[in-house]
């Protein structure tokens, strides 16, 4: 399938990395290719070891996802999407990983949205017509596309208004090695606030344990 | 020991049973005890079950307690605090079991505070001699004091300021039944923001599968 990434930070190097292992094709954003080269030399190697991910402006990818992932920073993300033109997001299905992360008074983060209102519900708002999933938002990149680094089985939320959208991000999850009793469909959008309301305790987890190699399991559901 | 325990709410009768099983002396706080019989026949019930467990006010639970836990409603709390004389807090370690749930707007309720702050903080700011562990807050009060009703290892987390404090919640805890392992200091009294913001989507959950026998365990730590 044709995937846009929204980021091309770490979380959508490895979301792009994976998608690109499993033979979909993969446009990732960037604001300019040229200076990001300059700027990150470890994101060009990166790229040259994955020389089929292209690389475009947000609108770009928005055009050409079929399924599109939004990993942008949380506070970046809606400036970020009016750049693109409507008629790229109508109808598709987002992918939402991004966290309202504010690091302006340095570590832990607070969130710059929550408790009555999250990031996925402030992108629902915005685009109706684009079919907002959050998943995936609680833990670190690297067990998002391969659980199976970790032992232990775990949980990986959903929320969303849209079941067929669910549906079809619960097969990508799939894709990626969760399983099926891994997944839990919390309701709709407005849920979004539950799981994004677990990164202080995440960051803070991080802090104690020193990596980022852990999850959360709900047990007894 | 002598525990005094202050709210009468499901939290503080399901900890009282429990610590009058395992041999402390209670006394658990209610306003009006007269009343809450008219008010609460099953509590006039339980509490014919378990006549060693001594009612009294707030202040009174404060001033017989070596051990203090807070079970009220989070929103009462700092108010029903205030009517504690000075002397029956300072140096005492309050177990702080309570979540700032506001349900002033319905089900699922919000947190009156949250992210920048948290209700074990304003507790410790308002008693700095008060020694606060927030603890147990993440889960039914069944689980709470009786884990091993499910089958699967959990985690306990604890915030607090003094050392000497978590420990003795931690032997506290075992007694409970909680095992070393599940137990997760997540560092000081500011990380209960972590743990009181787990509680939005503790409360989807529970609408979701319809029972409150589930709990969060990290994987990984």
């Amino acid at each position: 399938m044709k995937i846009g990434i929204f980021g091309s930070g770490i979380v959508g190097q490895t979301l792009a990395t994976k998608l690109d292992k499993l033979g979909h094709e993969v446009m990732m954003s960037t604001r300019n290719a040229a200076d990001l080269y300059q700027r990150k030399p470890a994101f060009k190697t990166w790229h040259e070891d994955h020389p089929a991910i292209r690389l475009g402006n947000v609108n770009e990818a928005a055009a050409y996802g079929h399924l599109l992932i939004n990993a942008l920073q949380g506070l970046s993300t809606l400036q970020a999407l009016k750049t693109i033109e409507a008629q790229h997001l109508n109808g598709k299905i987002m992918l939402d990983i991004a966290n309202p992360l504010d690091f302006s008074n340095g570590f832990p983060p607070t969130l710059s949205v929550c408790n009555t209102d999250s990031l996925g519900e402030q992108i629902q708002r915005a685009y109706p017509d684009l079919k907002v999933v959050k998943s995936l938002n609680t833990m670190n990149a690297n067990l998002m596309t391969d659980p199976r680094e970790l032992p232990h089985d775990q949980t990986v939320f959903l929320s969303g208004n849209d079941e067929a959208a669910k549906t079809q991000i619960k097969e990508l999850l799939a894709s990626f090695g969760w399983k099926l009793t891994e997944m839990f469909d919390l309701g709709d959008i407005t849920t979004a606030r539950g799981t994004e309301q677990l990164l202080p305790i995440w960051v803070r987890i991080y802090s104690k344990v020193g990596h980022p190699k852990f999850n959360f399991r709900m047990v007894g559901i």
